[in-house]
């Protein structure tokens, strides 16, 4: 079982242009930091949190209670203009995890209800190992920052990164940017083939090439630390798929 | 004339990993922050900030001198523990500008030379107005965030987002998400047929309805609060296109 | 027995003047950052954490093992350009644990020992229940804030303040300016008739009249809102010493 | 002349309790994060900022116009769940400049007044130089923070830095704790001989030796930086009191 969390701030869009709209830089501040919040918050227990869309933010959440996660809602409200609402639930892969914690929060109502505030709606039971995988792009520095525009090299790792998303998502895995070139997915617990697979694809969809460390752990956080190494371990001279 | 500044966070993927992988919950962390604070320290000279890569950031600059860039890498190696590079160019479109400052920082060295510390390359003339125009997507919290899963979900504003990018960067204009369905391009002076075609293709390529407002200004900042109470007329009965 | 922790920066005095002199702005904003992270990190787990004087700083840490300790310090060493060392320490009251985390840490060397780095000395054994008393002054906004300059209002809660630390103090207790008018003392089990005497003590030295609401509870941070629930009723019309 | 700000969270306190106490490290976490923002946004602009009470705080902002500080507080106002008021004034000393813009906002109604939000009272000239003395302990790691417990330490930085303020304000300026044994005056012209007679004052009633910088400029921050280059020279062998 894999624990999945969906963060939505409450009522976002209305508030960000009442009673007019609100300055640009003000927000991606505001979003930037709730996110740096929300990493150091749910970091301390393990879990992993990637921003998605800022205000839907998706957390890989472990062995977190839901007492903690109000605990993380009080903390937001005591010092955010916005509050968050969150469904929490487990299920046997990523894809479904994040498909029930999303269910989980529509049933309390919509993103944009004014009624609907700091809502935490949960589905858990007992956890058990993840497999997290850490990909990043074959001598990104050379080929691409070094050679290449900022904005191309942007337009390049989204294409690659969209492409493995959707590769990675059709095998039940959950797949974020985490900043550089570097992708995180939380996967069910796939082979070594298959992530061969997954980067034969992306590479004849956009041309890039990825390589790929993968770690299982308790804990989302220990699982990803796992699959760091072994991305360090292919850096160095290991093959395109590294498996702990 | 465009001012675009790229700002590169000098050695930071050897950083990452030395001595041994670093926590990623920290990384995002401190690259959120620093996303954040680079658009507070921007944002208070009219300017906008985009995270493009994190570790990669662009901004357009208009007006900010090269001194006051120096105040930033000051401030920023005081705070954290790393340091950035800057290029700042001028040029006739978007496009041109960030591949002047890309390239401008590409003479100074590799963005993973430990001797390329905190370099500030900057080929900069007179500004002149800008366009800014902020895209979000037709009815997203109804069609969308209230009816599909939120990873579902983020798969298609990433897909609407992608094509948009392209689209505008063929029309030398640099394209960024900034958050929900949002998303804030620098252009040059295009016109409203032009924003109408790009939506266009964007449905076609991926069956998703965008709408824009756009605006003008001699700050970044200015332009685009003008484009965002353009889309705030688009939302309350305006056409897809609306322009100050 | 009460737990507590040092939390001192590494070697910091002269990292702000290395090689020149550094921006006391900067220099705040980091302090202030780190103060509100650690705040976080340790509020987490219940503690409580001041800002003594910001180089060193105290917190009260009950339940919170060595190794999460270590996993704040990796985490800072992640995202700032500093380090700190800690020394945590059991004993019967307040002013023991104080004073052992201290000489816990300068048996590791120097505050300003450039090998002293991320060290972590601990001598814990059980903990039992603390006591938490949250003063403030009676009726401040109406008599001074409102009345007098900012400055002299200032210098008139430092006054009280200060004699308020040193007779808590010498009643084992260890208290700290939280903002406002606010005062937070962790203490050992005092009684009513001496939070009166203190009271008494402070409006003779200084002819500032406090209140006070006390609590207990395992972790400082319940028997914290415990006496801020108790503050509370003293300001709706209860004594000026209000017990749980 | 010299231009003070004093800026107020408007209607804190009951805002701290309502709709019943809010967590403490919750609200140590939002002052701080509020105090290392304003020192980063006047810090843009040459000017000094100090916590002060946190609630208050106060900033000298030597030519830093009242539409910057609007801007400021929007940018607050878009991020925190709080507002902040600001008076503006300019005085011959920062005593008196502390008094009026303390003055001018008391106008405006109580700080726990829920109808005074966001106000801007201003009353502003032309500025002049100004002097900014920059103190701290000799030896102050040798003799204390390595020898005696963090609170003792603590304790005997407050006492001299008490006696420290009220010197100072009995000769019209402005003395604020900056962390560790570190106090920033803001100053009108003062002598070398005044300096002298303050630092041996202190030395008598609380019989701790201080040393001071003491630097002039435009602006509050240039002054601060020579100030820190003087006390450097009083660090390496200088006399207690150097100027620039």
């Amino acid at each position: 079982m894999v624990r999945a969390t969906l963060i939505q701030i409450d009522n976002y869009g209305p508030w960000t242009v009442t009673p007019e709209p609100r300055r640009e830089t003000d927000l991606q501040s505001l979003q930037a930091r709730l996110y740096a919040d929300l990493c150091a918050a749910f970091g301390e227990h393990g879990s992993l949190v990637f921003f998605s869309r800022f205000d839907n933010l998706v957390a890989f959440t472990e062995g977190v209670s839901p007492e903690h996660h109000a605990d993380v809602q009080r903390s937001i409200r005591n010092r955010y203009p916005v509050t968050v609402s969150m469904g929490i639930a487990d299920a046997p892969t990523p894809k479904d995890a994040v498909g029930r914690a999303s269910a989980l929060l529509q049933d309390e109502g919509s993103a944009q209800d004014p009624d609907r505030v700091e809502r935490l709606a949960s589905d858990t039971g007992d956890g058990t190992a993840l497999q997290v995988a850490h990909f990043d792009i074959e001598n990104a520095t050379e080929r691409y920052t070094d050679e290449i525009d900022a904005y191309g090299c942007q337009l390049l790792v989204e294409r690659a990164g969209l492409a493995l998303m959707e590769e990675m998502w059709d095998r039940e895995a959950a797949t974020f940017f985490v900043g550089g070139d570097n992708y995180v997915a939380v996967s069910p617990l796939l082979g070594q083939k298959e992530y061969a697979e997954v980067i034969e694809m992306v590479e004849e969809r956009t041309n890039v090439e990825l390589k790929v460390g993968v770690g299982e752990g308790e804990t989302p956080s220990d699982a990803g630390m796992q699959a760091k190494h072994c991305l360090e371990r292919s850096r160095n001279g290991g093959g395109r798929v590294e498996f702990y």
